[in-house]
């Protein structure tokens, strides 16, 4: 069942389905095609029960032991959500979902598996970085709201306005901008919707100190993030493709005996 | 006092101040639960007073010892502050010292505490890059005002707005507006505030080689600043961490004999 | 044929040319020298037409072993190309076919071609990150079409448009504007091209989600590409430049015996 | 003459013509303070002319050899370039060159000096790549000003214009809109400078895959070439920082002795 012949049939059929929902984005396409294109999906879903079904009989006498991997559980799930029929009346939820087939194709390829897996699993040592990153962002948001939120409620109106904001000015998207409005006060300097402008302040000193750290601790502590995880990510990637290698060159020994 | 069950519940009484303080950014919340929140805070600030008292009492015969500790320090005062009456007139300050008791999480959680160590350590590794850095932002200031401060008093009016407007060139941001008003003269090329423009000059050649030069060597530095800081920072947390691993197995060891 | 003298007088006309490519993106000369830089147009092409026959005649007997080499082949290429007369006619294909003459010096300069190889050969190496690059990007603008097509047609009309508008996110451009479009809806945040906006739609939590999700995962999982070629372009440099190193004084120390 | 003291009170001369020079930069305390400052600028000038003197002396009976270090020569000019009588008639130059005296820091403190050697010295190691960035931006610039010259001359309009336009691409700011120009025509998509749309033409196809290779090879380049100067230059800071400890630790193993 799971010969290589039958995976890279379903790889196969997968990218198939990738591509459907791929044609699915173009209106003009939908409306010439849009009964061939349903059959060919209805197609796919035939194929991915099939698949469900045949996974669960090769447990057979224990087909519940299937629902035991995290990713049959997500297989069963598209094949079932795809089934019922009350859905229909949601296009955009059936559409996500069909989207959701392409990532089937994390399964059925082992090496990216371990990729995704190795990046997943850096998350964790980085704990106490994120966790820092989260407390800056949170002790910045709250500062914003308090001595920018009369000024410029269109960036730092309330708590989640303030941590959207900080959270661009991190990617360093802008910040010049929301500097300014601070700076000069929002009568001087334009919001982007000016009718929010009814206290206009303007905070040279402050602002200045705020942005300014912020952007220096941010990046620094994102960067700290970012260059963590991806060494930690590479680490746990060289590890996993070489345990990988090294049994099925187990494998390669015994069969050359 | 400096038992698990101590630190965890004051780290769950940190955390529940922090929310607090958080809900403090939505002005319709404020204006309902208002009396209630100020109740639930006056209650936190009882918390960390009569902690304070504890540490204190538990390091008698010699209770001032407790003044020893940076951190104790920081305690004390966020309490003390928040306990002065004057205080009341000045909400934004209030506010602030309310949030600053956020920041006493990085205490009661020791693994945050040796991150946010290593970081400010590895700065004075990087001492004479940084030296380097704002040599180059002052020399390229003075000079940005020497050279474009009559075209573009926006940007270079004085030594304090052009260090801001190359600090925002080094994040890359809206560096290529900047050159262009110096390059096409503000007449050509508009200013954020076109009033501004009483004497446009354009100087294409000049102004491509400052800002290029900038750019190159800006970023250079900046990412060497940035780089070796994260570096140096992963070696001492790194470090750190094993240190503090090592003396609890230590510590575990014995308790196993 | 393949001496120094010869290599170093054939760089010098590939600068050459160059150069010559180079002025003819300034009308004004082109006006005014335009039949003296024809000419020397014409040396040029007669020189390395010269230069593939003597390369050829090299080989004799056997001159097809000249196209066994891929250099060699993108030289006559490039000769017969500008030699065809009804070219003539496409004066940009003409320009462009003038333009790859320059490239001909990646062959010239041995350490520059090893560097070039490095770089391309350390592509595959991250083969799954790429595909892991790709899927993200195929996924997130399939769901992007069917979740904000209606709402902002400019940036999400169709799938070959998202992931344009996706790649620009990956490289941080002006993201914090898409999102703005689809967090207030494109009648109340506007588009680049306002006429689109038949369907205002605002998605404020699902516009958040999608957004910054994309951010960190793309950021993420970009950098670690970039990072995986960088430093696996670095090591087979090292790897190849003391290759090249070692038979050389191979021969030095043959030399000296 | 190279004492401890005397280095400190030069270093000192100078951090306070720094000082001088940033003042300059306000308008206002120049009409206030302008003789004053004037004043202490020249008394600067007479310091660093008698430390030119004072060197030159030290040498004696070869005073000469004193312009055999570089540093000297630069000391001498700024001195001697500030004595000239004709210069006062250009202020810029004069500005600059009291800025210049600002340099002179980069003498006094060797580490400073160590890491920009360091910085310096790495440049040549990534020499190849550097030449693969040049001939990257050369090729696209001329196939930039063959393929978009018409459509665009404000960012393609001849070759220089375009390495401009490339190299604020490399720094991926503003990219977005350069495609977008190309993508529907500048009739469509408005240049900087509307009135220079003459010939509107949109090429969809040829612009996305101009620019975003552009934009994948030259982020990748050029962060090659970023990293590359960073891991060279910190490889030769510690070098040269450890050999500059070295010997001073064998002076004090002596100075024990």
């Amino acid at each position: 069942m799971a010969s290589a012949p039958f995976n890279r049939f379903v790889t196969g059929v997968i990218v198939f389905a990738a591509v459907l929902v791929g044609l699915e984005t173009y209106p003009p396409l939908m409306a010439r095609y849009g009964p061939a294109l349903h059959l060919l999906n209805d197609l796919v879903l035939a194929i991915f029960a099939l698949e469900v079904l045949l996974r669960m009989g090769a447990l057979w006498p224990r087909p519940l032991r299937y629902f035991l991997d995290g990713w049959n559980v997500f297989d069963f799930l598209i094949v079932v959500g795809s089934l019922l029929p009350g859905l229909g009346a949601y296009a955009v939820a059936a559409r996500l979902l069909r989207l959701l087939r392409v990532l089937r194709l994390i399964r059925t390829l082992p090496d990216l598996q371990i990729i995704l897996g190795a990046l997943l699993r850096s998350i964790p040592s980085i704990g106490y970085v994120l966790l820092l990153m989260l407390l800056l962002l949170y002790v910045y948001a709250v500062a914003g709201v308090f001595l920018f939120g009369a000024n410029d409620p269109f960036h730092f109106g309330n708590l989640h306005t303030a941590l959207l904001t900080l959270f661009s000015i991190l990617t360093l998207e802008g910040w010049v901008d929301v500097l300014r409005i601070q700076y000069f006060g929002c009568a001087r300097f334009e919001l982007p919707n000016p009718a929010l402008c009814t206290q206009p302040q303007a905070q040279p000193l402050v602002a200045v100190v705020y942005m300014v750290s912020f952007v220096l601790l941010g990046t620094l502590v994102f960067l700290n993030l970012l260059v963590g995880i991806i060494v930690n990510s590479m680490d746990e990637m060289r590890k996993s493709l070489q345990e990988r290698k090294a049994p099925s060159s187990d494998l390669e020994a015994r069969l050359e005996e």
